[in-house]
């Protein structure tokens, strides 16, 4: 099975009003609501493609009880409760413009026993796991090198780990040695310190993640594994919602992992999951028809052997 | 004892951000929750003014379980439970300008059992009511007519009625002869068809209200009551926070009419207590030496009298 951790669930909010004009007063038109946070959006994919998945995580209180009341029949909820209430974010939407506005709240201050109890529960998971996936922001409370603590307690009972973070929390991970790490282009300058791609690349691997596979928008994939770079690209510029594209990707290289399938048709079927993604209206779906007709047309290059000096 | 009624409570959420920008992602820099809505507010002037207050209306799911878990220890919550989640209304705070944008939720729909239980839990409440206060809008599946309906009521077991709302419902209350209505100068403006405040107040009452108190921002208070125009007038331009000045000048309506304080004394007092509320950073708060204070240099002026033909 596949795992994948929220520790900073969400329950995103959307509000339609006629359009945002700051320092108003705004009539919301539509209120909806949705079980949300990086982690759970990529389990949504994961069972769409037919994969069983647990989503875990920390969420608490009302709001966190309707996270995982809106998490559907196909996702297992392995959760664990804490004290504070869960977050929302906020997205208004301008039914005139279709432009999105979004506030993040931060969280609840989780507390050391209930970090503690976590990493326990994530210890008896992982030893039935092929792949976890951690995803996102931390919440205030859990240590900067929780990700760090989850990829060597993963690698010790036999699953592979994927890392989709920023910042310290990501660096952090990086020292543990994950499997694979997914920057954006934005996580991958600011983690690596470098307006090159490729430099950026090889740069998380030295710092210690096996493979990393950044995700460049329009521009596609690149990614560094031992010994072999690769780029794959999008057959056309795809207009839309890009908010659950990174979702779909990691989604794409967990099945990947989990299944073993070569790199280069891997990266095809991550290039083809997330171009359907920006096809579709929320987070953690995809257009299935257009996943379909997109895989034969992404290019795979390869962009030769590599001798980075990254630790093998 | 004064009831006042909120029929769409709110939870209203305060985030700071350091600044809005549309089209952009913000990190909530910090959340505050406070249980609202327009009656709401002026139970807990009622409440700091030491007067039992009762407060109703309609709040359902964890949303209406955290607005009535807000309401401290002075108020009676005699709320009604609706099926639906209540809603809440967020207002981004940029700290970098202090200036506020706010969005407001529809609230959730009233099945028709719902509203007939409030019916009669309201006047059993009216029984034992000097004064009822009407405040603010309804949410969705509740009558237009509701505010006229619970006046009735009200002149039924014997309380006092003062509507402060807007639009359909205000109309419709007209008809119904409550005692007070309470309407800032968008609302009379739009009720009475005239950018004339005075001709405005004079057409309110022809349409059945016994007193009109219109409330004009920094101008003060406009009052026509049986035979009596008056105007009540702030002794400087107040800088501050405006939201909850209604709600204030509200409180204080009911109390002079609970107590049989005359007008122009009473009116005194509402300009006085609005003001003081500009000064406190809440709604539902005010400043208590500012009240003090601007008490005896409030300016009331009969406006001589009044021959309007309005029902006695």
């Amino acid at each position: 099975m596949i795992v994948t951790v929220t520790l900073n669930a969400a329950l995103d909010t959307t509000y339609t009003v006629d359009e945002l004009v700051p320092h108003y007063s705004h009539r919301v038109r539509q209120v909806h609501h949705r079980a949300g946070g990086k982690g759970v959006n990529v389990a949504r994919v994961l069972a769409e493609l037919g994969h069983p998945t647990v989503v875990t995580g920390l969420a608490g209180g009302p709001t966190g009880a309707a996270i995982r009341g809106g998490l559907g029949s196909r996702l297992v909820d392995a959760f664990v409760e804490v004290p504070g209430d869960s977050r929302r974010t906020v997205t208004v939407v301008s039914a005139a413009v279709g432009d999105a506005t979004v506030f993040n709240e931060p969280g609840p201050a989780v507390p050391a026993e209930a970090w503690a109890l976590f990493m326990e529960r994530f210890a008896v998971l992982a030893r039935d796991a092929s792949v976890v996936v951690l995803s996102g922001s931390l919440p205030p409370g859990v240590p900067d090198d929780a990700y760090a603590e989850l990829v060597r307690s993963a690698a010790q009972h036999g699953a592979s780990t994927i890392v989709d973070a920023q910042g310290e929390p990501l660096r952090l991970a990086l020292t543990a040695r994950p499997d694979v790490v997914k920057p954006n282009a934005t996580e991958l300058r600011g983690t690596a310190c470098t307006d090159d791609p490729l430099t950026g690349v090889h740069r998380l691997r030295q710092a210690g993640a096996r493979t990393v596979v950044a995700s460049l928008g329009d521009k596609g994939l690149l990614a560094v594994t031992d010994g072999l770079a690769m780029r794959a690209v999008p057959p056309e510029r795809i207009a839309g919602n890009p908010t659950g594209a990174g979702d779909a990707c990691v989604a794409a290289l967990a099945v990947g992992l989990a299944e073993g399938v070569p790199w280069p048709e891997l990266l095809r079927e991550a290039v083809a999951l997330s171009a359907a993604a920006v096809l579709h209206p929320l987070a953690g779906g995809f257009d299935a028809a257009a996943r379909t007709r997109f895989r034969p047309v992404v290019r795979v290059e390869p962009l030769g052997p590599v001798c980075d000096g990254a630790p093998a």
